[in-house]
């Protein structure tokens, strides 16, 4: 039997989301005391993310905190904002500018001081920002210096808080220095901090064209660094953040195996961009495809999955989902028993 | 209740498959007899699709025909070879050599007669040598023009066989003229001829970022022009030729909506390039998933899904999709009632 | 030698530009009086695209004509806004709301006015909301009849004001009906009206894997249907809308030999999204790449390119492109004369 | 000015090239000594790659070194042949099977020995069989672990010859583990060998989404750990592996620049498929595209690159790859001293 997985979510994921086109949003802008509410109303939820002076700041953390636990959620995650304003634009840690890229590191680490008023682990560092649009428009030896140093320095900052790293070949810039599942574990070599691990986030991942599952396998593999995972679902060639199994389900269920395969025992958050659709419900559905694909492992048996992983053969594999997903005996009931290996 | 589907293969899909790395091919070469004895060990396969000169010719036609009636089998398709020898490296229709365009289109209209001889009403038109590799390598709107009239001239060789366009973006050249159902549309639209139409191969279409159940509506609506379908899967980037529902199940499952919908009546063909697996437990495994997906549909009812598109509300068909798939009731069955809309 | 190319970019290009992160755009937010000035300072522009509502509206019509003229500029297109708020957020034309999509076309009826009165040609049809997110949400035969009936409906409206397609295959949807140049022409061929053509978007066009020269052929050759050009470019797998010549040089030199081997005669219209450069720079540094692009072609003269293209020589393409833009003479002087074929 | 640039080609680039659909090749078979002479008429090549067991094998290493030296050539990489017959088709150092693991290892060390032999200093390790195909077919811990041991026992076989890594995202397989520049760093690092390093294919790394200039400048600047290099193009989402400069311009010109930066000394191999070319004239073409971008960074001095770069000025960029490529002076003269930066 599976163990009760910890769902969160973003506040935000409640909130008007916009994009470059309908830049006042799709939906209603709701303030931090709504966004609160709403999400009590997502059966399964039991965390919240925060981001950085969106919804936490030194003078209202105190009723934050109350609100958050009085709405019966615990603190999944802070995440610093150093990729939301014009100012951050050509960079955070590795703006040429060393005034931005101080004031960079002193937003982090404001969220990590947050992160341990609200009794949460995990800082999340996404450098959206940093990165390059165009061919010759950068040093990139001495960006990843400076990434190594920032992380470093925030990393000494509050030891016991997590700082966590998102990584994402793409967008806002065209090109992010820390695009992948790979330079990700560079750069946690590179820092070499305990407290510095990884996070994997689905539609990041399935972006550059990563398996997740794989991802999974190697953030644990070396080093243990899997410190937390950001779910959503989108069409592999941008991240769109649709909710969880929206396109993807046999990717999903591998995740899924692979997660509990290594003990991961971090949050399950969702990360998602619910433009046109009810946040409440987005989440909600989201929720339940996790839970409802942990129910089909159960079902089925996580030792059979395991059976037809160590032998490799992708048919035995294709009958094994079958069985997941279609759930009826086949017509089709003819053994492959007389067949050649 | 779903009608009867009616499943073919390729008899090549029991023979070894080459990359161009491993040449000489990841399994056993086997005679025709050998194939056609391999294709009987499918279980729910009623036809198989041949290849001009590779499979059948003027001399072994009728031998080629009983081996086939006895095994049990109608041919489904008949696929002249215009593209498999280096003779057609620069294009087949559209090459600048008119003996090679003369070759190629003679080409064609024998497997249209073989058709005929084998009471097959269907010869794929596949023009993957037909392209440019390079920038400045080609004029477009010739090639066009003679693609129009190779294809008006075969067209009118045989009047009752139908040529069936196979779209593909890309592979054997870098860029193919005709590469999505767009062009196909517009192919047809010049052609101009009532027994030229089109296939769908799923993996074609999701490399060309298009959504199968899409591309069925469209050749369906304009002009009632989809005549043929490829099953397989890939990971959406490149024609991988997977086995049925290994990547894609949600799209495979609205795909198989969609032909219902419009009463595609024509061949479930499988067109899977199984390199290392057994390819008659390949084939069987593709057979059973789009059979276990039509059941899908029955035990769901297609009335729901209707409803769930008019609708428009992915959240709903989120909601159905979990039924659909992941069959047990949810843990949280908290109804949405109470949301917005 | 070449003609005289008319350059024109929307207004807008001088604008702050937002992303989904940075809603409040990553520079200035200017005034409409402030965008034509901006303009000005664009050597070689000589006409500007205006949005309908944004910058164009039953009242300030006089006043912005005398601006723009003032300026030295006359309009090359006005865009209907039918995609940049919440309300087109499910579609415009394909709305399943009549109400919206009587809206939409009043619009678009509108823009076709005040185009009119600004003594401009064409009318932008970007249908970028009308499309789907996930699967099962779509009514995709529906959708194509609304299209039409729209398009045909604002089509008779005004009859001497041209409108232009511009295809896209995803965002803000993650699928865009109007995808590609063949369902351009499809959708022109099912409206059947003499003022409907296409533009081509090089950054939307690249990520359908179109090579932009192709579909301009296309276009051209079924109809003479190409009316209008937006110019940009991108790393081909998203609409990052840099600026012109910035990663794709010999494409975009085969495009603009096509344009003019077609006589194209419309607009060289700039679509440029300069998140965090100077707008006239990045406006300047475009027309002076398709300039320069344009002087190479004059060099090197369009006799030999037309060469080239009939042998479908590849390595003769080579040389070419080595000789038009690496121009010093190579190091290695050898001739390939005693080579085979 | 730049340094003399030490060229060289698989002598394979010389004989038929066949795909999937043309598996006798496009064009002819030659014999190894026709390899050779055929290499003789590429003006500026001075190095040869070889294939294991294609080429050379015990008993020909004598004669084959003569005729390479008497050809005047250097063996520039001898690369173990553990991909391209069906018995390495689920894996080499990551098969299940440990005679198949054994016998890849024994054949690198061979290779190592032949090179040593051949006073050659590259060994080329390319793992194009590791990987999977479908979801659920491995445990990638375990492959990573095998992948490890494996290279750390070759590099232990002979000392004074460099294993570089060959990472490519897929093909043959849907997914190889050794994918991106990432993972190969974090090989490198736990194999932790001075003669483990690495290579960058430009076709692997564009199909990675990598910029290959930032490949560059990672692969020097996390231990000096650049040791070969392949040449080719494509259309970013596939290995199509063209000749060098036919899609790329400006990016190839980056990496250009970025070798010179990092003081990389190592060969300019071409890995390039010519199949419907002539390989004698691929072959020329590719260096020469090299040799004149490098004449044109000398043209141009790297100096006003290192100043663009460190700027971080796109139009700066911008406007110096025009002067650059497009040779005369533009048309408008107009300066940008006057604009806001």
């Amino acid at each position: 039997m599976s163990k009760q997985l910890r769902f969160s979510a973003n506040i935000n994921t409640f909130n008007a989301c916009a994009d470059r086109y309908v830049i006042s949003g799709y939906g209603e802008r709701l303030t931090v005391d709504q966004l609160i509410q709403a999400a009590t109303k997502v059966e399964g939820l039991s965390g919240v993310e925060v981001v950085g002076m969106w919804h936490v700041n030194d003078k209202n953390i105190e009723t934050l905190h109350r609100q958050i636990r009085d709405a019966g959620f615990e603190v999944s995650c802070v995440t610093p904002d150093i990729w939301a304003s014009s100012k951050w634009g050509w960079g955070s840690f590795t703006s040429n500018d060393p005034k931005i890229r101080r004031d960079a590191i002193q937003e982090v680490k404001k969220s990590m001081e947050w992160a341990s008023q609200l009794n949460c682990k995990v800082v999340d560092l996404w450098f959206g920002q940093d990165g390059y649009d165009y061919p010759f428009q950068t040093n990139y030896a001495l960006a990843w210096d400076r990434l190594i140093e920032g992380t470093q320095e925030c990393a000494e900052h509050v030891s016991e808080v997590n700082l966590v790293l998102e990584y994402k070949p793409k967008e806002p810039r065209t090109h992010c220095f820390l695009a992948t599942v790979g330079k990700t574990l560079l750069l946690m070599d590179k820092v070499n901090k305990p407290n510095v691990g990884a996070m994997i986030d689905i539609g990041h991942a399935l972006e550059a064209y990563e398996n997740t599952a794989e991802s999974v396998a190697l953030l644990n593999h070396f080093g243990n660094k899997l410190f937390y995972m950001h779910f959503n679902d989108n069409w592999r060639l941008w991240d769109d953040d649709m909710t969880v199994g929206s396109v993807h389900t046999i990717e999903t269920l591998e995740l899924l195996f692979w997660l509990e395969k290594v003990n991961y025992n971090g949050w399950y958050a969702l990360d998602i961009f619910p433009y046109r659709e009810n946040g409440i419900r987005a989440a909600s559905e989201s929720i339940r495809w996790i839970q409802g694909l942990t129910d089909v492992l159960d079902r089925i048996g996580r030792k059979r999955f395991e059976t037809v992983i160590a032998s490799g053969d992708a048919m035995d594999g294709s009958a094994l989902l079958r069985e997941a997903f279609l759930g009826q005996p086949n017509r089709y009931a003819h053994s492959y028993e007389s067949l050649p290996a």
